[in-house]
């Protein structure tokens, strides 16, 4: 391919063809992360992307908004694992008819390019000329304008058969990112003062020496993970550089053509090589073309990276809860509804949940996933959700547990409802401290109000519904030898879950 | 008064009167202090004295171990106020008979000579020979032997109509206490190691400089708070210094003995001048003594001073409760039920409880008191009681609190029983999850156990007993407008208290 004749193709046919990019644009958000950098806020279940580290919206919400200013809402795809899905539901409810049918779940964390080559094979099926913005959900840009018009100026490109992703212009010598050298020399298209071109190489993450030298010199960019391409093309290179991936791929879009079942093609996908798109595919691909922008960029890796994004207070602090503070400098504090008093701290992170505190200077940060993976080898909860815990109807919080007991706050939307179930093990006590209770015991159905209680004896068919227009606060006391979530007969259910609550 | 003759005296006759000193040894343990150094682990209504900071017990439940060594637990004086009594007894409760008469409480903090001159009134009341034994409820000594021979030996100069203190050997140049000289040409007593002299002089809290010195000379010791006197020399040098408050303290005695209602006297002694005895009396008489000792001390003053006596890991780490720890240093970590992560802490201090967490350099422990100040000021619960409080039937756990409801977990020890009582303001919702619960309810009386419930409408009478011989736990939910503690009407209570739960 001759780069130059390239360029003037593209350049030529672009406003006209711009109107129709639009068309084909489908906004994919990964959002499969598992996020144990930012324990004790983020948990296995409740990854980075559903926090609201910063502004009033969590990264996936701003993410969502982010990515409607370029495409209707209903062709906006969401990657994630069935784990997450309902978080993710739940958080993007503003949605929630467009969306309904756009999540790609994979059975199982199997890196970047099987989930790209998941989305990429539906949105095919679904359009042939569909071209894919790929983002992260947990990453924040700020520059909305200047991420719109990269991402036209991509597009383009994308619909000349390149892999395109967005070049971040380096403001320090960061050593966790991969760097990108454009080929300078080659203009494949341009547009104000953003300008693609094809990708001179690729740099894994550097020494701090040559991050320095990188940052000096101005012709690197930092790999952000964001990319353009037709879904077709990007299964193209899959097929070129992956076949085994690819293959396998292959094979789970027959199943599905082939009505096979859920545990099937699970199975199928756990046997997918583990890759990621960068080093699988982009990196040596002959097609891969940067467009360097200078919007501002942070994919929060830790809690010592929130510098660069939050607000801080005039001794640099970034803080948030019920903070009470002596002369601390540079530190973050992130506390909720309990007291973290803080004095003289430097460059420090305190962050405090319902029910784990994490404490260390920036500089470790890193290490939370350590802490993380300490938890895990203990077999302690407090790596994997959190005492509250978000569900299609509402939300619980564990107030606390005990040997042969288990108080709950339950929390139902109006309108919400829980399915018609049954405990094999367990009794529950519903006191209702807000709102409209409708419940179901057995074969009765009645309301109970502000003050008023019921219990419902083991095995007998339940059912807890919000039938006002405020929100339902219960209190629910469960008593019994097993007191696990598991223990649920599901009768009926308004969310199609036949496990779990 | 001629030292050398007294010497003589007291060496002279200290064989046969040691005998007959046990039984007018009369050990008073002060216990009235706040404690806020110790926050958010101590509150002002759990200070100090209350908490296991080292070792199995809590520093007053090893103070009382102490002091009955030496005399029966029937003669041991409680010095405190009526917010912590209640407390106090359930923590000494191993001495529950021997100590029913013995605490004496002052109404108002008015500092230490007022509460000893109260406490020495009543003792000299019933024995006019009485030797009081003062000792603060929450410093850790360690070396009973040496401390039973200082009790022996001061006791004898107490005898002899002289204020005796403890002199601690410094083992650092602490300018944060006093420090007692004492006239090593005058030996009043000896036993064994053990001497007592006159003091030379007392010396306010000195500066670094004078610390270093006092250090390096070996001829000064820390003012240790530990007094041994008679009651009735402690009076008449109170009357001969303190002339105001010897006769607020008289007009007291005249109160009470006259059956004053305990208004009237708390009224009277609001009126008391508040003073140490240290500056008060101990520095103005002529009758102060010395015996100075080799045991480990500490007053344990901060979070800090832990270092001192608490056992370490080998990295210097003090760690206590659920704690996942890398690479730290020589830190205090705290924590309880919840997850504490620290990383790459040096010298630091964090402390977790169920409300409230503090994280501070421990060079900034000293500064603790100012966040209560903070938290006092703010009006914040956190600076003045523990989510669980202690009663004497057992204690409960506000396990949540918000608008309109409250959750309490209430514990009844085995035979408990909480007052006969009614709410105009709240009704409550009872769940049994351990034991079993007799329950007054109107006119009715029944049992309840595990998994089954009752509910108790507003302006109902109700009690709660446990009946059984194991611990009874229930969930208590409140509902109501106001859920105060002090909405209650008492009709008949076991404990013979007529306000608050």
């Amino acid at each position: 391919m001759n780069a130059k004749t390239k360029k003037r193709e593209i350049t030529d046919s672009l406003s006209p063809r711009a109107a129709r990019l639009g068309d084909h644009l489908y906004p994919v958000i990964m959002a499969g992360g598992s996020g144990s950098r930012f324990w004790p806020l983020s948990r296995q279940l409740f990854p980075k992307q559903l926090l609201r580290i910063i502004g009033d919206e969590t990264l996936i919400q701003q993410t969502m908004r982010r990515v409607v200013k370029g495409a209707p809402p209903d062709r906006v795809m969401i990657s994630t694992n069935p784990a997450q899905a309902e978080s993710i539901r739940v958080q993007l409810r503003e949605w929630k008819d467009p969306l309904k049918d756009n999540f790609v779940l994979e059975p199982e964390g199997r890196n970047t390019a099987p989930a790209i080559a998941l989305v990429a094979l539906e949105l095919v099926r679904r359009d042939p000329h569909a071209i894919m913005l790929v983002v992260p959900a947990d990453h924040v840009v700020k520059g909305q304008r200047e991420f719109d018009a990269a991402v036209s100026l991509a597009s383009g490109l994308a619909m000349e058969g390149l892999l395109v992703t967005f070049g971040i212009t380096p403001i320090r010598p960061e050593t966790g990112y991969g760097y990108i050298k454009p080929d300078r020399k080659t203009l494949l298209a341009k547009q104000g003062k953003l300008k693609g071109h094809p990708v001179d190489r690729f740099v894994e993450k550097p020494n701090a020496a040559k991050a320095a030298q990188y940052l000096k010199a101005g012709d690197y960019y930092w790999n952000s993970g964001m990319f353009v391409w037709r879904a077709a093309t990007i299964l193209e290179e899959i097929r070129r550089h992956q076949p085994a991936l690819s293959r396998g791929i292959d094979g789970i879009g027959r199943l599905v053509e082939q009505g096979a079942s859920r545990a099937v093609i699970d199975e199928e996908y756990r046997k997918l090589p583990s890759v990621s798109i960068d080093t699988g595919v982009m990196e040596r691909s002959t097609k891969a073309a940067v467009v360097p922008v200078s919007f501002r960029w942070s994919d929060v890796g830790s809690w010592g990276s929130l510098d660069e994004v939050a607000a801080k207070d005039k001794f640099g602090n970034v803080v948030g809860g019920r903070v009470v503070d002596i002369d601390s400098k540079r530190s973050i504090v992130y506390g909720d509804r309990r007291v973290v008093a803080t004095i003289g701290l430097e460059d420090m992170v305190v962050v405090d949940t319902p029910d784990a505190t994490l404490v260390c200077p920036k500089s470790r940060a890193q290490d939370v996933k350590k802490i993380v993976e300490i938890l895990k080898k203990q077999g302690a909860p407090e790596h994997l959700e959190h005492l509250t815990v978000h569900r299609p109807w509402g939300s619980y919080t564990v107030l606390e547990e005990g040997p042969g007991y288990k108080v709950k706050r339950v929390t139902v939307n109006p309108g919400g409802r829980l399915s018609l179930q049954m405990h094999h093990k367990r009794s529950e006590h519903w006191v209702v401290i807000t709102g409209t209770a409708r419940v179901t015991r057995g074969d009765e159905v009645f309301d109970l109000r502000v003050g008023q209680s019921t219990a419902i004896p083991v095995e007998t068919r339940h059912r807890l519904e919000n039938p006002g227009e405020d929100t339902l606060h219960i209190i629910e006391v469960q008593n019994g030898p097993y007191l696990g979530e598991d223990d649920i007969v599901r009768f009926k259910d308004d969310y199609g879950r036949t496990a779990d609550r």
